[in-house]
């Protein structure tokens, strides 16, 4: 497909083997609790669980890749249920991306990438399927496959989810 | 009552003994805050304790059924004044509310069921009467006897009280 | 004035003396956060306190009155810089605030009460002024000498300063 | 530029050399959360912060100066890897800031000022350039040379690290 801007936005992989998950912004709804003592909290949306795990029952693996230095990334994910690298330099999340990719064997191509932010974008490029969800920031919305109707940690983990569980 | 998709839609039981509320989505708005060592808080509405409390002096039993092991259910079932099991199976909702049944010696055709997921929808085929907050997914407002004009962790608890309160 | 429902709604009176809150869902959004271990949190709006302040530097005094048993009542009225009686059954605000009155030997007529649910109505019958925030429950609305265009938490408590301040 | 009402509203300083940000509505959306020990929390948002870093290393320094006495506010601005003067007394924000940049040595018109609240107007008079966030009080509204379309910790300092970053 070819949009007005010139783009040519590709439609989801027939093949999925990989969902990586951006965390704030996509797992969380961009914003972080901070108490006195510097110890953070965000907010997540229950509903998003349980269609990851029915997307991991197809045989489907979900991740979680944050610059985010602080364990409150590894913490959601783990009550999630999925692996997460986080603490990756703004810059690199490309080149993570791509290593984890060659460490569990997976082609690029059957990847799908879900973000909301600038540092999206290098993942975006790795990607067979780049998605964002819906209040993304304008240059990632732009470079987008495809954006979701939902927002981050309002349920656009699960519209994702469902949409390739609709296609298997 | 048949509505145009054929359905048709019971209305409110003439006694009811028992109100059953799913937690996550209905007692609260479905979002979760996970710091960064895993603990979980949960936002819930200050107004519908008071009306739970008018049901009960009533004779109308509420209690609260989930399938989120975290011990907030717990937690916040104790200062709403109700019983609570959770940790339940995702699969399992049914078929534990219909032990409930069993066990409180109360028919099923007598028993309210707030929900807004996907593994509600077994609970709404027990109950007598199913209903679904405002926010509900599409499933579960498609399958719901009634839609609440609220949502979860919104005023949806309070809402259907009153409702049941103006009835008796 | 009389409204077309019949009701006189009296305009602010001239000599304030005091002005009492209600506290979920007026000082705060009527939501509670609960922990796995029951611990709550509850969500205020820092620019009220600014205003209170000036306030009381008017001669006025401001208090909460709360049927919440919970001490996060008291913690969050000691940070404003005022008195809160808090725990008072959900029948008996009324008459907790009549002993208020009589042990700080001030006119009823002199006192605003800032309400937002049903529990607050015997209130409104002590008060020389009775004000309901903007999304308060409709039998509070109904009853009601003035309502806000703000809600609980998200600036009414200014909003009311702000309105007796500039009657100085 | 000559408004309507009379006022000159000043374009952004060519050199700016400190951006300097109120706390409470500017980094957060204005509310604070306490618990029953009277501990405070803030929502703050994700995407201020890389942002932020880019304006750093454009050699424009950015820092934090609050009313607000909570270490909240350290803990949120060591985080964002910024400076923080707060505790600073309601009326005292103009004669503190004065100190700041004669401390640091850097003119008054090249520094901009974000605020959304009353005791930031002292600051406004001082700034080379004053900004307001989208949901300010109607006063700051009025007296801002700049009013961003984001609101107080939905990305209003985004939005202004942004708007200085295209006019390098």
């Amino acid at each position: 497909m070819v949009t007005p801007d010139g783009k040519r936005r590709r439609s989801m992989p027939r093949k999925i083997d990989l969902v990586i998950l951006d965390f704030d912004g996509v797992v969380t709804d961009n914003r972080v609790w901070t108490d006195q003592d510097g110890r953070e909290m965000v907010a997540a949306y229950r509903s998003d669980s349980p269609r990851i795990g029915e997307l991991r029952k197809q045989g489907i693996e979900v991740m979680i890749l944050s610059s985010e230095p602080n364990t409150v990334v590894a913490a959601r994910a783990k009550k999630m249920g999925v692996e997460a690298i986080h603490g990756v330099g703004m810059q690199d999340k490309g080149r993570v991306m791509r290593e984890v990719l060659e460490r569990k064997n997976i082609k690029a191509e059957n990847v799908v990438y879900v973000g909301n932010d600038l540092n999206d974008l290098p993942c975006f490029e790795v990607a067979g399927w780049s998605v964002a969800v819906a209040d993304a920031f304008p240059e990632v919305i732009q470079a987008a496959d495809y954006v979701l109707s939902k927002s981050g940690g309002h349920g656009a983990v699960r519209e994702l989810c469902e949409l390739i569980l609709k296609k298997l």
